[in-house]
């Protein structure tokens, strides 16, 4: 394949290539080959992929291919190719959750939402690196701008894979910040789902009132098509509801009734931890959305969101990944190790009052969105920071992952030439208006940019 | 009214009342009457009743006697008493939970329960006793047949109502042994739906994976017919899940397909506590059933179930009562309060694996079920012992509690006088098909009797 078809194929959303194999324009096997090729010449510098196997990979586009000829096509995705985070179970390829205590390990079932991209006709391309079991330890990932940044974590290879032009889509998880935090490093959109939107049945759990699958894409429109294709009702996760489908994809390219209007939140995590060419972007933003947009802060009870978040997610590492560290404790980072045993100390009484505080938090939240369409917050401190050692700091998600909320982060903003997200906030399971509302800013930003 | 009318009214069914009401051969005047007279004959003995206003009760039954008479009766239970236990909200009558603490509190809502009763066309007569906080601190409430035996707790007051024909129908709560112990111990049909079946909004909290809403009658008919009122699904309760209505009234009183199978279980329990009247009422029992019954052992795992549900429920206790304890410190027992201090150890990590291994033991029994109709099993250690200082040993029932399974207990026996019951469990939100197999096997063990 020649060098610009290569660059043509991998360029394109996945809306636009579903759109072009189900006109017969492209097939399956043109693009498959094309982000295989991408991955050829990038991933030795990237690493974003854990486990990949091309001839699979073109077997099942070749039988994508082959069902559209017969008229038999299978769903929005189909034929398109997506990355899967390799704490997310899949029968084909291994799942190793980022740990050697699970090397070579291999499912019998796909999780629920793999089932479900298959049923959408979706490619499994392969598996993407995670930091170890889905928390802070870094894996080998780059960031595809510069390789001496983070792409951030955990999700780091579904991000990074994404925003290189290897992959359409990706799927990922967040218990702290792990979608939102890579997605605005790698310069990707990111969206993080309403809590117990999508099934994580034969998902690696952390903390289950916390994991939340989210989804990498490059248009707002991308992350739409691929979320509505998860959010399958699934009685096996308890967190779960029964609810009428998802019509994201549709919502979020609807035009506003009114113009939104935004709350700036700074955040608990902004005096401590923002960055001053995050600052200044979020000055400048302000400033263009002008009546648009009202700094509002937070009542100081909300300071606590980040505390409790973190005292959930100790006493579930230990519970989950105790019996991983007693059995293989030189597998183990010893910084796991660590808050693996720490989190033996936090009581039953301390956990479930978070949960209750968690309800009433939410509650407050609520009055903010009876007066705005979104919260409108940094995605991270600043753009991915350099070195390797750490994937960057959740300070700016960790509370909305708490609370459940949808976040999506927009690649809008760039210091250096490394991007760094813009992060909406909306009301629980209010995720499709919140992509309309992003969808509206990213169209009204990029208007005004032309415009000087 | 005549002592006879007083007796014939009082000694009916809920199921009777309401369809002579319905007919117009009594007023729901006369039953409230009969059940007041009963009530100021009675309760100065076995001291039921906690809030009880007999022209606030006749009030309700005129205003249902005349919504008859215009036709506009408003449900299965139009114009039959309901007692209510004192940890339920109202908002008519105060809700003090059994402790000086909330002493004169008074709801401003009901209960979803409550509301569903309304609707239904109950009159709530009062509010029944109940131990301190529904744990075990005795409250006054005696047993009927003889005030030197405690009648069982925490829902004291509505078995002992029930059992002496104060009222048809009464509703009690079970986290440890609540329900199904003071039934047993009073001599009444007692259930205790699957864990989730019944809302718990404004009910008071103690351990929400294990509370739950039972209700206390004198027929199995009519514990099927008060629970089918209360089984709507109540988005506010996280615990419950939307599901078909249920039928438990006409299933019931349907004939089985084919002569009902039991598993006797003895549960972990039974070496250590099951007194000798019990013991061969069991062997009597077994005997009786023939080849329609095995004794099972379950597997040795189960022997963790008791020290699990009292893992849970002391962690809850801390968190719920911990606040009260706190603001006024003087109004809870010394035993209470010890306890308050003592769950704070339980960490979350405990806590949130027993929530899995009830899961895992639940599987084991639902093998159990795959052969079985339902399991036998006691429903107390014996009868009612002397003395009100306990209000006796749970030992037979935390277990259950703990799987969330549905328990229904039988007043099929009898020592000295006084009445215990025959405990039936079944498998999850199969409520309906254990109280048509409770029906066989009352009618079974009558007519054996009979044929003596």
């Amino acid at each position: 394949m020649e060098p610009d078809q290569i660059r043509q194929l991998t360029e394109l959303t996945a809306a636009d290539a579903a759109v072009r194999i189900a006109k017969g324009e492209i097939t399956s096997v043109m693009l498959v080959e094309a982000c295989l090729a991408r991955i050829a010449e990038r991933d030795g510098e990237v690493m974003a992929w854990e486990h990949l196997d091309p001839a699979y990979a073109l077997e099942q586009a070749r039988a994508a291919d082959e069902r559209r000829a017969h008229d038999t096509a299978t769903g929005p995705l189909h034929g398109v190719p997506v990355g899967i985070k390799d704490i997310i179970d899949t029968s084909d390829y291994p799942t190793e959750n980022g740990t050697p205590a699970h090397a070579g390990r291999q499912p019998g079932d796909d999780a629920a939402l793999v089932s479900a991209l298959r049923d959408a006709g979706a490619i499994i391309l392969g598996k993407t690196v995670t930091t170890e079991l889905a928390v802070f330890h870094p894996n080998k990932t780059r960031h595809p701008v510069n390789p001496e940044h983070t792409p951030g974590g955990s999700s780091s290879g579904s991000a990074a894979a994404v925003a290189d032009n290897m992959v359409p889509l990706a799927v990922g998880t967040q218990t702290s910040g792990s979608v939102i935090r890579p997605a605005s490093f790698c310069g990707v959109y990111g969206l993080k789902p309403t809590h117990g939107m999508i099934s994580r049945t034969g998902v690696l759990m952390q903390a289950p009132p916390l994991d939340t699958v989210g989804v990498f894409g490059r248009s707002i429109e991308d992350v739409g098509l691929i979320a509505d294709c998860l959010t399958a009702y699934d009685p096996r996760d308890t967190w779960m509801r029964p609810r009428s489908r998802t019509r994201l994809r549709e919502v979020a390219l609807q035009d506003p009734p009114v113009d939104p209007v935004f709350a700036f939140v700074k955040s608990p995590s902004w005096n401590e931890f923002a960055e001053d060419v995050m600052k200044e972007a979020f000055s400048e933003l302000a400033e263009a959305l002008g009546e648009q947009c009202d700094e509002v802060d937070l009542p100081p009870v909300f300071n606590a969101g980040m505390t409790m978040q973190k005292l959930i997610q100790a006493a579930d590492i230990t519970k989950f990944y105790g019996p991983i560290l007693a059995k293989a404790p030189d597998a183990i980072s010893k910084g796991l190790a660590e808050r693996i045993v720490e989190g033996k100390n936090v009581s039953a009484v301390d956990y479930n009052t978070a949960l209750d505080v968690r309800e009433t938090l939410y509650a407050g939240l609520e009055e903010v969105f009876e007066r705005y369409d979104a919260i409108i917050t940094p995605a991270s401190a600043g753009p991915a920071p350099k070195g390797l050692e750490s994937t960057g700091n959740p300070a700016f998600n960790a509370m909305w992952t708490f609370l459940g909320v949808p976040c999506v982060t927009l690649p809008l903003l760039e210091a250096d030439g490394m991007p760094f997200g813009v992060q909406l906030v909306g009301p629980r399971f209010d995720d499709a208006r919140l992509l309309r509302t992003a969808n509206w800013l990213t169209r009204h930003l990029t208007a005004a940019e032309d415009d000087n």
